[in-house]
């Protein structure tokens, strides 16, 4: 069915996205842990109330904007899963006085220090493949921050996430990441034991060591996000394959320059975001990978560079087919790099049914 | 003052912006042409008044969301600066029906047919430098384009953008590149004028050449957006010094990984956008450059890779200085390398005035 919305339009394929959610959901109950989903991707309440059966269950968000939309629609158990400031408590403190349980997470004294004197639960961030932020479980500022949470009542356990786990590729791999995250944690878990404190929750998770996980032990809940759009990095470290890709933006044909092989969208940085994660991998996708108006994939077809608001579609370097003809006015969809980048671009979803019309628009959450 | 906003958050000093505006406006005059200011960086109504004296004058856009927005707000000249799209026609001529003289663009005969039967003026896109679309000057089509457009009186003129421009270095490079956007758009409204057909604007512009641009004979007027902000981008090739850059994005000390050196912060890709423009320039900035919480540059800190939600700071390779004490808690602020992708991620501007305190929030448009 031809789509006429004005282009650029972000579309979300429901069928797809359900399918990626009942894998991970499956994956989880197999493993035997809580899936706490990473709702930074989505920031959507429509999609949240479609993760667990509807049950508004346990969820992480990226900002404390995300958080209190999602607890306004009913969600109660919140993980705030970026190292905490301090001049953020007094909000977090004001959402837990209207009953959410907002967890936030922190890796050093200061930040132990705050969260103790207000009185807000905090998980100590654990450094598992030298990511980012974190305390290596055998760091002796581990005990020290878990001591003073402990003895104010706000500790609430581990959690640690493989970011490296993105740069690698296959289901070896990932299981092998996997690995690192759960030994990271449970060893964590263990050393605060050790010292006499609480530990209850383990958390682990990134959306390739979700799916390559083969084993748990220890751990009692899993974090992903990206895992309910997937994308083209996904697709390029065969976590999914580009038929999983629920997410695309639809665009229109507005010129050629043809001694180049160029077709002009318009859909440049603005729509599908600057970000280019299948740069450093085996195939470069460019801004994104060129679909029909219906999804088929046009086979070597990328956007192979963008400004603002203009897209350049080309043939990609080595590339043996033939640009087909995409006359002024015809739609195209494109595949993005990174579902959080590119859905971030755009304040809503215009969601695809599974006869391919849009049968609603769901909101997204912005700012901060 | 220290500033007590949540972060991240989109800092604007006023001061430096007005600054910037007046620079510009004053060599316009002096070169004798009619600036067009292109607002697809600031999409803000407060700004567009700040422009000419407050005169709501000529303006350009990238989107129809911005010339609805401007229109509303008082702005009855208007060029939409991207190729239309003919699905877009009748949401412009609904435009020009409440009394916006809104004009489109386009660089081919499907595009002009389409205008030509809706009776949207439109201008012919001229291709400069290769950059992306646009008719060369003396391709046949151009003449062809142009009859379609003038036999329906929908021709307005013939425009060109040096896209390539913000790719070399210095004053003189960047009065060569005002030179190729001149004779170009010179050069194809005569071909036009030639073949007996109007042409009475004849429009070029991007930041660097409208700083650059010595004499701009034949041409009647300049378009230029980021040159109210500039950024890191701007500085690299001299346009500007990083004093002059208007936008900074606050953001808040989360956490340190002292054996690297790096510094955590709660602004990230979100934050800063993914823009990496200074990547391919002589000083790479990652993904800014730090500042202290007033805005004075700390020497050789930069944002060096960002996740969603986190910036990791460290000192940029080969330097000589060492990393100042940032407690967990201490404010900084980054400036951008793209200030059109960094203010994109935010729906305000915080404003600051001369004493460095928020004066006024300032909202930004955003969607298509």
């Amino acid at each position: 069915m031809p789509l006429t919305l004005e282009t650029p339009a972000l579309l979300l394929d429901q069928v797809k996205m359900m399918r990626n959610i009942d894998r991970l959901e499956g994956r989880a109950k197999a493993l035997g842990v809580t899936l706490r989903p990473h709702l930074k991707t989505a920031k959507s309440v429509e999609v949240s109330t479609r993760l667990s059966g509807g049950a508004q269950g346990a969820i992480t968000v990226s900002t404390l904007a995300e958080a209190e939309g999602f607890h306004a629609a009913g969600h109660n158990d919140i993980l705030y899963g970026v190292g905490i400031a301090p001049q953020k408590l007094a909000r977090a403190k004001a959402m837990r006085a209207t009953g959410c349980d907002l967890v936030v997470i922190l890796d050093n004294t200061t930040q132990a220090k705050a969260v103790a004197l207000e009185g807000v639960p905090a998980m100590i961030e654990i450094d598992s493949d030298g990511h980012r932020g974190g305390l290596r479980f055998d760091d002796p500022a581990l005990v020290e921050v878990g001591r003073i949470l402990h003895d104010t009542g706000t500790l609430r356990g581990v959690m640690t996430h493989a970011g490296e786990s993105y740069t690698v590729r296959g289901d070896d791999e990932h299981a092998r990441f996997a690995e690192i995250e759960r030994s990271a944690a449970v060893n964590a878990a263990d050393a605060l034991r050790a010292a006499g404190l609480n530990c209850p929750v383990v958390s682990v998770g990134s959306t390739p060591t979700a799916h390559g996980a083969r084993d748990l032990t220890g751990v009692t809940e899993l974090r992903a996000g990206v895992y309910m759009f997937f994308d083209l990095v996904m697709a390029g470290i065969d976590v999914c394959t580009l038929d999983d890709l629920a997410l695309s933006v639809l665009t229109t044909v507005i010129g050629h320059q043809t001694s180049k092989g160029w077709v002009m969208i318009d859909a440049g940085w603005m729509a599908m975001s600057r970000d280019r994660g299948t740069a450093a991998q085996d195939v470069d996708q460019g801004y994104g990978v060129v679909c029909d108006a219906d999804g088929r994939v046009i086979p070597d077809l990328i956007v192979s560079s963008a400004n603002q608001e203009h897209g350049i579609v080309s043939l990609r370097p080595g590339a043996r087919g033939s640009m087909p003809d995409l006359p002024v006015g015809t739609h195209l969809r494109i595949l993005p790099n990174h579902a959080c980048a590119t859905a971030a671009q755009f304040d809503r979803y215009n969601v695809l049914s599974e006869d391919g019309a849009v049968s609603d628009v769901w909101r997204r959450f912005g700012g901060w």
